[in-house]
């Protein structure tokens, strides 16, 4: 999620108001879930373990790990992760699927700026004065906690634990878990005083709620007296550089600039993981288009896509997400425009391409509370873990605020402007104040009269002509001078005039789809994970760990490995190897000593969609990891065969039914009749 | 260069002699260059313009410029720089490289770290004490300078500007130059005194030098007691992680993990653009390999490569690089070990293959005196450029250095183990207190007496051991009771014993290679950046800018444009675009009504290789960037050909000699000459 969208809520003052925030709270963190998932043609129902047995297979594995461990405890690390090698690898994978999804498929302006950002541009968006928390602190120790998470945790304990809860107090506790992110700091107060909650660590009373900026702040320069900030998105980046870009550009409009970077956010209590931590990796796309025609031109390449959205009505009428055509959506103004709907149809491609499950992804709209004044339109990607829904992309229209907001500040346009094929006509109202007679009526007065004449707006100067022409004089205040002065009909001009103009000049609308990398790529482990019996040829006799990525992101795609202990195998395996490298598979090796039951379970946690067993020196098996088919393939063959897999070229249907052998599975006849119906 | 690098020559207490210095200072920055640089065959000599031309055109074409740009004046923004779109994509096909080359290439496991670092990790390290620059401060106004910074410009303005200086102050002006970076505060503090140099923007007097660390500050939390910095280099992320990785490696060395990432470093005062910036972005390498066999299995691929370096002896003794044959480097004993050599061979290829000219490439080794104690041997890869030689890349032999300080401060092993194929008898010297005697001989100072004789080292219990054996007494004196005590033979055993050992277990040495991919790429900048004059069927007067990179990191590989405006044309150069795009060819297309030769001009401002011009619904002609020769290939061929020409598959020549249609450029006969010999 991006800090963006978190900073727009704050900024409108608003937030979402939790819809699943008393579910989840009312559901066993660890609880095993049942989920629906498809690989291929085959749909199963399987039994996903616990969280924690992800984590720690997910762990072990170095897919990803918590940073300065050896430090653990003589430092704060809460909120730092590390990617470990296979992690770097699914990480990397996602990166470049973007990329080539949104970067070069729609021509985009890649950019890249730094992390360390003076204050006045945070200033300008807001940040320095609205990207906040709510804390409290222990009054004696001074440790800091979110007031938000205090107040949900004594909630949820209390509906858990206290099994003689009255109905009404129970009812009174949901209502305040579903509206937890919309109180005020002191509403937060308010009810933390009435439930006595103290301070978890040393039962101490606890401070009043108030805001704490998120940003860390730095200072650039030896002197100590340039504060900056590490940035809290990408976005601001952008922005500043909206006149190059246009220029680069051949200043035209639409065009979208994107950027992949660090953001850093200094979480006062990080919990949930890879969730929400201190620094993360942003992926922001701003894409500029005229306020006045926010069609798209590729609109009709998304149209029919159906997929669950959530749309505002029927959040608040108590309904659940559904399937819409996003054409529909369109259409019936659920949507607000071609372009953002354009973008939530790319970032539902996207995602599902990835491997997250399209049945636990929702598009869910900013309710109005949630969403600043300035935006036109908000829908969140949001995707069901066993956190619950979590925001993992957000899609705003932000309109015009970032731009003007920026040219504000700095004193410089950001605009964009329409050359007309042919000058036109335009009328605008003219205030004249006729300074002579002003002078003579007001003497020192007289260029405040003026300065307050021309700065009415056009309701009030129409108001003005229409008195001055019935009465001939008005009672005017002038706010410079504090006191109310009488205009009469010759001391000011007010009428229509015609102009010619040449162009349009005008601040560009910013559509802004913005990525959470690492959000998305922890959902990706939830919905590729699930465990399996061992049966009774393998050699392991828990359950055994599966990653179930498609080819495109999986961080090997396939493995490598002699049957047996063998030299000549070895050498066929190291050759394969070598040829892989060669077409750019990237692939893991083992020529260990280790069992081949173990060595497919290897292959199994790393999430490799392919294992190459070597078992003879003309031709080898390949495994695909989540049916356990085999098929036999001749040597010559084979990175052929793993190329077209792994490009998409070809379905594991398409090799089976070349090159099957044997079936292992006990899918077996599941799998026949629904790969070959007939 | 990694901040590493210069944390080592800090922490060794020396610094690099600037050999180069004093010539350096003595040309003007902006004098044209005479450079020879080789073109595929062709070899030619050409003035290379000035620095600020180069600099002025990369920034109207946005492959960067200053950030924040609009808020110049309003806040501190020296030192930090962005990639614009064609930057990014430059930037980009290094970093792809670089995976390629060492990633992929040596199966190098990569990861990622926060940036964020806690305190504890960078006190371990030594960065919190010791990494730092010399600052002076204007004592009235408070402004900062670095100190060494003051006493150059100084020196320069005297050598440049004094024309009547005495030949024994050049002398010595020269000499300070040429020490500048060995200078310790006081010294610096002295020369400063000495000269009288006062604070440039006001001439007021100046404080004594004293360090500054180059750290970013920030902390973690809410409570703002957890001190954190953001890192100064990767580095640290690996050697916290070792213990995971090489279980991950299946405990087995040589292995190498590798990181890309940003790297923070807050300079006093930046100068030199890109060559030194506050935020950028850094690639490392750590290679860790046993202590005692520190050869490389894949040494004989780079043993016969030749190249130019400057080994110590040459620098001490006045003379000057020179061409080296890798493998006669470690013969002679010149580069301390194979691996750290293989290192070396393998930056070459790195830098030589992205279009880094190797005739203003050599690989500097450090001088007893920049060198950190512990180091082995370090090489610098130093590359030309209009500023002198910049290093680029470190590559520093650290022994066990940085695995043993966090060992130390964390408390935690950090380890590699051998396994004996079967255990070896070790004999060691077994020191065993007799108890019983030494309590009835010292009562309650006997144990301060055991703890002591256990405490003596080898030689200190042989030689009681000889003493005993022939007085059979000896004075001894136990330092925690501050007196002598008398040793008799009964109150000690001290021998030699045999002990199986099952395995060997030791620190790994680590071989870091540091690559300082921003400087990389101005280097590049410089190298690849050409004008020529325009010729008379140009349109455009001026010099031409060309920038010359290779395929394999140009931002675009080719253009596309329709010769003249032409619906008929412009479908087909669309088409073409397409079919690029399919084929994963970055490229440009223009459909714009700009001239041809504009159309070209910017071809090569861009530095795209190729530029395919559609004058027929059937064919095209394609046109080389450096020579500007024409072929004319069918429509269906074109991807074909520019695909075969950007994967390295055929030379320009290939396709020339099978499609040449007309020679356009001056260079032909020479061209002829050089490509086709015979």
């Amino acid at each position: 999620m991006s800090a963006a969208s978190s900073l727009q809520s704050r900024a409108a003052g608003g937030t979402k108001p939790d819809i699943d925030a008393a579910n989840e709270a009312l559901n066993p963190m660890d609880e095993d879930l049942k989920v629906s998932s498809s690989v291929g043609a085959l749909k199963v129902t399987r039994q996903v373990p616990s969280r924690q047995a992800m984590a720690k297979m997910l762990q072990e594995r170095l897919f990803y790990i918590p940073s300065f461990k050896i430090y653990d405890g003589a430092a704060e690390t809460a909120g730092l992760f590390d990617y470990g090698p296979p992690g770097v690898k699914l990480k990397n994978n996602v990166l470049a699927f973007w990329r080539q999804h949104f970067v070069l498929g729609e021509n985009m302006l890649e950019v890249e700026c730094p992390s360390v950002t003076p204050e006045i541009v945070l200033k300008a968006s807001g940040h320095v004065d609205r990207f906040t928390d709510l804390m409290v602190k222990d009054e004696k120790n001074g440790n800091c906690y979110r007031a938000d998470h205090l107040l949900k945790d004594f909630c949820t304990e209390k509906l858990q634990k206290d099994l003689n809860i009255a109905e009404e107090k129970a009812k009174e506790l949901k209502h305040v878990l579903a509206l937890l992110d919309d109180l005020s700091a002191e509403e937060l107060g308010a009810k933390i005083k009435e439930y006595g909650i103290t301070a978890p660590d040393t039962s101490n009373p606890l401070s009043d709620p108030y805001p704490f900026n998120l940003m860390f702040q730095t200072s650039i320069g030896p002197s100590g007296s340039s504060t900056a900030y590490m940035r809290p998105e990408t976005a601001q980046g952008i922005f500043v550089n909206f006149n190059y870009l246009y220029y680069y550009n051949g200043n035209k409009l639409p065009f979208a600039a994107a950027q992949i970077g660090q953001a850093f956010r200094n979480e006062i209590a990080p919990r949930q993981g890879l969730l929400r931590v201190r620094e993360f990796t942003l992926a922001e796309i701003e894409h500029f288009v005229d306020p006045e025609d926010k069609t798209h031109p590729k609109f009709n390449e998304v149209a029919e896509l159906e997929f669950q959205m959530f749309p505002r009505e029927e959040q608040v009428s108590g309904q659940s997400a559904r399937i819409l055509r996003l054409g529909e959506a369109v259409a019936k103004g659920i949507v607000d425009n071609q372009t953002l709907a354009y973008f939530i149809g790319r970032v539902y491609l996207f995602l599902t391409r990835l491997g997250i499950d399209e049945e636990r992804l929702r598009f869910r709209q900013h309710l109005p509370n949630e969403m600043a004044h300035y935006a036109a339109d908000c829908w969140d990607a949001e995707i069901e873990t066993s956190y619950g829904w979590i925001e993992c992309v957000g899609i705003a229209d932000r309109s015009a605020y970032d731009l003007q907001a920026h040219s504000v500040k700095s004193n410089k346009d950001l605009m964009a402007h329409e050359k007309f094929s042919e000058p036109r006509e335009v009328e605008e109202l003219v205030i004249s104040p006729v300074v002579k007679e002003t002078g003579l009526a007001f003497k020192a007065d007289g260029k405040n009269v003026v300065e307050a004449l021309r700065a009415m707006n056009e309701k009030e100067a129409l108001e003005m002509k229409a008195d001055l022409e019935a009465k001939g004089e008005v009672v005017f205040y002038v706010c410079t001078l504090g006191k109310n002065v009488s205009i009469k009909q010759n001391m000011v001009t007010i009428s229509y005039k015609k102009r010619k103009e040449h162009q349009r000049r005008f601040t560009p609308s910013v559509i802004e789809p913005s990525f959470g990398i690492g959000r998305i790529i922890y959902c990706l482990f939830e919905h590729s994970y699930y465990t399996r019996q061992s049966q009774a040829g393998d050699e392991q006799s828990n359950n055994l760990n599966v990653l179930r990525f498609p080819p495109l992101v999986a961080p090997f795609k396939c493995t490598v490995f002699p049957l047996v202990q063998n030299k000549e195998y070895e050498e066929v395996a190291k050759g394969i190897s070598k040829s892989l490298t060669a077409a750019g598979i990237s692939h893991k090796i083992d020529i260990t000593g280790t069992s081949i039951g173990k060595k497919y379970a290897r292959t199994d946690e790393l999430g490799a969609p392919f294992a190459i067993t070597v078992d003879s020196t003309t031709s080898v098996t390949i495994r695909e990891r989540d049916s356990k088919d085999q098929v036999r393939v001749n040597l010559n063959e084979v990175v052929v065969v793993v190329k077209e897999l792994t490009a998409g070229l070809k379905t594991w249907a398409d090799v089976w039914r070349v090159h099957r052998v044997r079936r292992q599975s006990r899918l077996r006849n599941l799998l026949n009749k629904l790969c070959f119906p007939c």
